[in-house]
């Protein structure tokens, strides 16, 4: 463990992940002020922090239950007191569909389908274990991974899994969730992306509901465009997950005035374990401190220093001509390019405020890839 | 755990990392094979795999011992009965040095320094734990990240280290490894410039010896040139960690007709979740199932699918025109495109030898950053 509560930051053991809990509590707080009144549930995305202490104050400040993309995490949150989880992904093979269906004996649990024979599979597990599934149809909305393609197709879908009704399935509604307008930089852009995405998800609900089928829920949206979901009038539920943190490739995007600015809460802490050159610094932190697929991290406590390189466990900082050089000892806090995988790297996040560890919150749902 | 001893790999769970047995007892003979009567010692990098099970096979198999990069990763495969580790890196902080210190009573333990400063701290250590650490100054030999200039810096830095006999440390030599060499294409590439890391770490020996001090030590290599520096002359100690298990970017060197060719033994199990589109599949592998920092990875058993895009739990695959369409459930071995990262993501690893599950060892340093 990286720290005791109570201990100084200063001497809080590196490379270890800690949160701004100031920044990270006003994140919260912001995203539950801009979905109030709106009409849409808040469903924050729980692979970003895997942290079952994390889930409970997002509900506490009124999200509705939290959504994951594995069992694995959805068994360790349930295990922890989480009594709504949705897992955001397509679930296939006889093990994990059977602990799904386990699992929604003792929470509500819901998944995706795209296929109709993940649906036969499903609702065979759900009436082996005696349990209520609630169902999604995964609607292809642009980003083009997962999902059918709206209209007909999701229809379809939807009654195959309605057929399954006496097993245990629910058909709840659709995911449509474009994960290609999150990192768009420019707010134009993502508007125009959503706004096809919104059209996709109310042509397939009209669609189904013109069928004789309830389609209550259309869920999906993330940090990067949940205000247009939300303002759309045809999304009853949002799945934002790193507005808690924030990173580097968040930092990017630019935002519209009216949108609320979320801060950057999550850095990896680090030491400088060597200083060899005036214009060359090592810390410790590399690949295995930090995911590099959205770029190197950047350094939050001297802007002017850059991170251009990192192998396994080391981080070379460049130092300009002219900046006050590092010294060994000295420790940094990186703001990692994307937190999600970064955050995966942990075992533990050490929350802090006002330069104190405050608290000290178990990654319990870490490697959970099954 | 994604497999129990005696499954059959078709009933594995996914994603899993799987080792073929076959290829990587291959690879460690062949590795025993290319040092035997050089005169040189092996002391493979553990970093790479970070499980006591394989540092046993190695050792049993002529490797004197094995190195690793973290306290923490020598704290575990010290508690699991090795008794001979390099730590090559600079160890800094007061609480880390403790335990580097403490560790040294129950095993051999060497580190690497490059600053006097941190030299004192090691002595420090050492005196209060009473124990003897083996101390080696890193020499920046052309990678250019840590380690002091060649020659008289790293003399001076020799001397510091001896005069704190007294408190536990030894001076046994140096760390000169060419990092930057191993990922060089063309076989003369690596050679130049191995060939000018062995002149600095020549003339640094001789520098030091001249001095009236011993050196008896020089060590470093990786997979991608150990046979270079364990030709020098000069290099006494090799240090490769990689080729137990290869990946997509040590395959992508290419090799003289003299080098053994390790083959790829590691990859990523995963499953078709989704195949929604005749040129398009989902795996339920992405960023938190193998690392990107050397690319994406190739798929074993189809080469001529490409994996296009990952994002945190999926993985694109494009399927070319006239290709055998992927069917959900489909299971696929991958190729990570950098193994030592893609092993810190999971907690087993799985040995498989004629289609049936042989082992699961627990990566024990898995996630060992402090």
């Amino acid at each position: 463990m990286p720290a005791q509560v109570g201990d100084r930051l200063a001497d809080v053991d590196t490379p270890a992940l800690i949160i701004d809990l100031v920044a990270f509590e006003r994140n919260i707080a912001a995203m539950a002020e801009a979905v109030r009144g709106k009409g849409v549930r808040l469903r924050p995305h729980a692979k970003s922090h895997k942290c079952p202490e994390i889930a409970r104050r997002q509900i506490a400040q009124g999200a509705i239950g939290i959504c994951c993309q594995k069992v694995g995490e959805a068994e360790a949150f349930v295990a922890a007191g989480i009594t709504d989880v949705l897992v955001t992904n397509e679930i296939v093979g006889g093990h994990k569909l059977a602990r799904l269906a386990a699992l929604a004996r003792s929470a509500s649990i819901g998944v995706l389908v795209d296929d109709p024979g993940n649906v036969v599979e499903l609702a065979k597990a759900a009436a082996h274990a005696g349990s209520t599934i609630e169902v999604l149809v995964e609607v292809d909305v642009g980003a083009h991974r997962c999902g059918v393609a709206p209209g007909a197709p999701a229809l379809e879908l939807a009654r195959a899994v309605a057929s399954h009704a006496a097993a245990g399935l629910r058909f709840r509604g659709l995911q449509a969730y474009q994960g290609a307008a999150q990192h768009l930089r420019r707010p134009a852009e993502r508007r125009a992306t959503i706004l096809r995405a919104v059209e996709c998800a109310r042509d397939t609900k009209v669609l189904i509901e013109g069928a004789g089928m309830a389609c209550p829920t259309v869920t999906g949206a993330g940090t990067g465009t949940y205000l247009l979901e939300g303002n759309s009038g045809v999304y009853t539920e949002l799945q934002p997950g790193s507005y808690i943190f924030m990173d580097a490739d968040y930092g990017r995007n630019e935002l519209n005035s009216s949108e609320p600015v979320f801060a950057q809460s999550l850095y990896v802490w680090t030491t400088v374990m060597s200083a060899p050159a005036a214009d060359r610094a090592i810390v410790d932190a590399g690949l295995k401190a930090f995911a590099v697929d959205s770029g190197l991290p950047l350094v939050a406590d001297r802007p002017e220093l850059e991170c251009t390189k990192a192998s396994d466990e080391h981080g070379v900082l460049q130092v300009p001509i002219g900046a006050e050089k590092l010294r060994v000892g000295d420790k940094l806090r990186l703001v990692p390019g994307h937190c999600d995988p970064t955050v995966n790297l942990y075992d533990w996040l050490v929350g802090v405020r006002g330069g104190q560890v405050e608290c000290v919150w178990p990654v319990s749902a870490r490697g959970a890839l099954l």
